[in-house]
């Protein structure tokens, strides 16, 4: 016999779809909504609408954003002649709490992934070329993750922008701060050995 | 600078403030709801306001339900005589899902907790003793958490029916099925010790 009222369980299919989120998550969350003020699962509906509404991609950097274009391609502070590539908007976050980069972002959506039939014409590699010319890049800096796909599509980069007249750099790759060296990895390990700075 | 766009912002938070969602996974599930059709979030908004407007608390059982009695209290197939009294919802979906148990449910919404101020008043101990004389309960099995709240509660409600007519029961505690004893946790063990059956 089915005890959860419709609603409900309309509710808990909808939380289950989210990324993380099984049933036993979703059953308790939404049996939270439901015995908090009818009000909070209110506004947590007036929120997840507005986000389409409101939010559209920069046409210049494609970071998700209120204005076209975003804040930071609308920013005269911010040096245009040098772009950040990264995967999606979570990693210009990460990058933008380092305050440790003045330029502008390339949000290329997606990595190379021939497996899952994303090729480069399905990622914004040809916005990025682009770009690059009429902004008179003067240097990008390649952030992809160092996972296989991130390194594929940063080779891919590499290869596709070594015509232009720019300095291409990437991320460095290293032992993390604060970790104990015997808890590398053997590739990071290798990695770091490899790009050993002098002192 | 604030590189998120203030709807993404406030969808961030709101979702921080569901139970066991931090800052970090309240961001990738709006980022993954932004990144997804907008349908997906829209459809998540309407369940979630449709959830406090379709369901209401039956006033027999106190189970969520969008019918009063509940579809348990108004199946006649189900044992009216006997009543298994739990915490909340949750508690009663995982007894219903054993189909161990063919009587109604009771919830009371919440445990004692005297330091939180939450007395027999703040949970629904009254509702359950004028039930038992108004639908001549022969049970009460008492299914509340064996966590000192629980426990607590449990006490408080086998001396508040100890006048009354009635088989009080209580679940039983022991090792878990499938449990190896020398994992146990002392106090499991002591009570399974206590409560050995014999063959």
């Amino acid at each position: 016999m089915n005890v959860v009222p419709p609603a409900l369980e309309r509710l808990i299919a909808d939380l289950n779809h989210l990324p993380g989120v099984g049933v036993k998550t979703a059953t308790r969350l939404a049996l939270y909504l439901l015995r908090r003020p009818a009000e909070e699962a209110r506004v947590l509906a007036r929120d997840l609408v507005d986000l389409h509404d409101a939010i559209t991609l920069c046409s210049n950097c494609f970071a998700f954003s209120e204005t076209d274009p975003c804040a930071i391609c609308a920013d005269s502070r911010r040096d245009s002649r040098m772009v950040c590539v990264v995967e999606e908007v979570a990693d210009l976050m990460a990058v933008e709490k380092t305050g440790a980069f003045q330029g502008q972002y390339h949000i290329l959506h997606g990595v190379l992934s021939p497996m899952d039939g994303i090729g480069p014409d399905e990622i914004k590699v040809d916005a990025l070329v682009s770009r690059i010319d009429r902004q008179q890049v003067k240097e990008v800096l390649i952030a992809t993750s160092s996972t296989v796909p991130g390194e594929a599509t940063a080779a891919y980069l590499t290869d596709r922008l070594q015509s232009k007249d720019i300095r291409l750099t990437r991320l460095a790759c290293g032992i993390p701060m604060g970790m104990d060296i015997k808890y590398a990895d053997e590739l990071t390990l290798t990695r770091a050995i490899e790009s050993r700075k002098k002192y």
